[in-house]
């Protein structure tokens, strides 16, 4: 078994940019951070220009090629004039970029290898001012910058590495993970990535750091880093319980025996179709699944939406008495299919359902309900079961495909464009027929089936 | 529509013993005190002889037969000797009497028409030095006594009738309802029965009433009355939250609406089989009935041992995934068969069962779950779900029938002597197979499948 150390020296080997690849980089973004300049003074307006991001810090792993440069405005300036003037610098920084937006637009563009975002910011005196989420990274960076040393640089690449490695890397919304910046706080709070973790193998979350000890707000998550830039923000408020949960459980299996398959992890063999359907067949279970077009939104409203609608409708099955033993919402990667996967235990279930009612003491609410059951002739009771009133009432549905195909779906919380899709049509799959999705979803499938912590 | 008053006049000559029925009960009493007596002069022991109980009171029912001669010893007396006595007197006074045996043994016979208990018991100081729980009765008949005239007492014969109406009379195990006693207490308690019903109706339990004011006990009772004669007893410990809710809800409908027909309720006509059978169908569930043989066990022993097996064997269900829609315990008027009911929504389940892990912080527990399962073929996981490892497993029964049919359902707790029934042998009957029983158990399936409040 190698040590702890052989293994972090290859990864660290592998995750160091060479000589070459640090220099074309720096050059190209002094060449880009040059045209944003001369485009600022072309329009004679206030603006400084600087690179962000880890390729600002030196800790981007090697083969990464994402150079950020921000243009900072004065916070005086009317949002609509940054945003016009942005998109100006922008595209005369990268002729050939395309239009993006998240908080407001920015360009997108490759430039000699690299994938570059140009993006307009306010120059805010503190993270705590910022007028837009864009505003907060600048000072990330300048934060960070006078903290990582060559060492805690390298640490850094390997931890996100790592990260990576077990699907836990990025803060999007598909992933809910560790973004870079909150990785990089990490090791630096830890001075260095062995430390980081041995105590994150025995974290209890929630788990709370505040660096620069001035947090003023509480959160509800289980990992808790107040933002060293911004008191009342916590870096890692996105992440979810199962990427905490999967840090410690791959950070105890790395120190117990360490590999390097954590930090590389052989590309995921999917199962072929036959295999699937005998994996789904021997649970014996009804897998069915609501297959439709995905709306065309971005990645970060997609999944949450998509999750919003799995919970939704899981819950709109329970709620009816339908068990289900597992569900997923999966979309294929060329976005050409949208599935949400409901495993259930059963999909028929009796006529009568069991309807509590209140306790008899609370006399008026008691009376009330004796009263709307009494002589339906379609309910058994009201009887009394301990202290309350109970009727069997006729149940709703008592087949769960039924309620999957109809209207019913459209009462529980769905994400509003998911609704919309699912309005324009779904098709209902169920057992072998989601099999014959391999082509498109096999992966995704062959993860729902075998699992990984 | 009559009103309350019509009503309670009706049921109050209904229950008033007659001068008739007064007189022969008094004479037949005072014969049998006479005999016990003279026995006890026969056999030159200290010891006195009281009639006790609702006759000895004058609050029992019409047509009521029970007389209940208590003969008093000294404390002192060794407990032997007090049984060898009081058998030896209880065959003086009842010679065609037989031994039954309670907390110890007594003579029951039949005197004159009258249903006569002859039971030796001690002469204790008070209530709260009792050496055997009859000791409690003559104080209990001593308290009343001082406090019922002839109203209270006319009101007391009308609340007994009303919850032998209703089906709450009777401090057994089987009904775990309103004993005389507590009855009695109750009308005293409210000066009444219209008071008591109207405060009834608008009781939340738990409710409390200590007439002397002296409990020294707490109770997790819905109902809780400190024996006058005794600060540390419950008097309405075994009445079930049913019960009480049973009351609450008739004496409510009573006021609402009086009607002789709660006090005299019609004989509930059983279904026949057919309509049974129609009326189970139409469930949609899977009834499956144990019958087996009920053991030789008075019912006070029985029933508690069957409530106790039922809910066993539903839990052993229930921890089986099985869900149970309603169950029953059942034996018919000859104690012919017994038969554990119940009624499931679902008899097949999946070849999986999800089965929840520690939390992954809890490192100890979490690694040695996680190492239990991780190389187990049979098993999907453990992977990560919220902080929690999670793995799918075969699930141990799959069928809820073979699970019935097995020696599994030893596995829970039994009432000991039901457990020696079940294992001498018993059928399993689905559906239309219990509908069979009808000859033997009618009243009962229908009471399940038509049940009032």
């Amino acid at each position: 078994m190698p040590s702890l150390e052989d293994v972090l020296e290859t990864v660290n080997e592998r995750v160091t940019p060479s000589a070459d690849e640090r220099q074309r980089l720096t050059a190209a973004a002094e060449r880009l951070t040059s045209r944003a300049e001369a485009a600022i003074a072309d329009r004679g307006v206030e603006a400084d220009v600087l690179q962000v991001g880890s390729t600002a810090r030196g800790t981007w792993l090697a083969g990464d090629r994402d150079i950020d440069i921000f243009v900072r405005f004065d916070p005086e300036l009317p949002r609509e004039k940054l945003e016009t003037l942005g998109l100006e610098i922008g595209h005369a920084v990268l002729p050939e970029g395309h239009q993006e937006y998240a908080e407001h637009p920015y360009v997108k563009g490759n430039f000699e290898g690299f994938d570059v975002d140009c993006v307009p910011c306010y120059g805010v005196e503190s993270a705590s001012k910022i007028r837009s989420a864009v505003d907060r990274t600048p000072f990330h960076t300048q934060y960070l910058e006078a903290r990582i040393d060559d060492d805690l640089a390298s640490d850094i690449r390997m931890f996100k590495r790592f990260l990576k490695g077990i699907g836990a890397y990025g803060s999007n919304l598909k992933t809910r993970g560790f973004s870079g910046y909150l990785a990089e706080l990490l090791v630096v709070e830890y001075s260095g990535l062995e430390s980081l973790l041995k105590a994150a193998a025995n974290w209890h979350p929630p788990v709370e750091f505040d660096p620069e000890d001035h947090g003023t707000a509480s959160f509800n998550d289980p990992l808790v880093v107040i933002d060293p830039t911004d008191p009342e923000r916590n870096v890692a408020a996105v992440c979810a319980a199962d990427n905490v949960a999967r840090l410690q459980h791959y950070a105890r299996e790395l120190l117990d025996e360490p590999t390097l398959s954590l930090f590389f992890p052989p590309d995921c063999e999917p199962l072929e179709v036959a295999e699937i359907r005998e994996r789904l067949a021997t649970r014996e279970t009804t897998a069915v699944a609501l297959v439709f077009e995905p709306p065309d939104i971005v990645d970060d409203q997609l999944y949450p939406q998509l999750e919003k609608s799995r919970i939704g409708i899981q819950s709109g099955l329970e709620g009816h008495g339908f068990a289900v033993f597992r569900s997923e919402s999966i979309v294929d990667p060329d976005n050409d299919i949208a599935v949400l996967l409901f495993e259930l235990a059963t999909t028929r279930l009796p006529a009568v359902e069991h309807h509590e009612g209140p306790p008899v003491a609370v006399r008026e609410h008691a009376t009330g309900f004796y009263k709307a059951y009494a002589d339906r002739e379609d309910c058994v009771g009201p009887f009394i079961d301990g202290e309350r009133y109970v009727v069997e009432r006729p149940r709703e549905w008592t087949d769960g495909l039924e309620y999957l195909a109809s209207e019913a779906i459209f009462d529980v919380g769905l994400g509003a464009r998911i609704e919309a899709s699912l309005k324009n049509g779904y098709e209902l799959r169920i057992n072998d027929e989601i099999a014959e999705l391999t082509d498109k979803i096999g992966t995704e499938l062959t993860a729902y089936l075998k699992p990984e912590p």
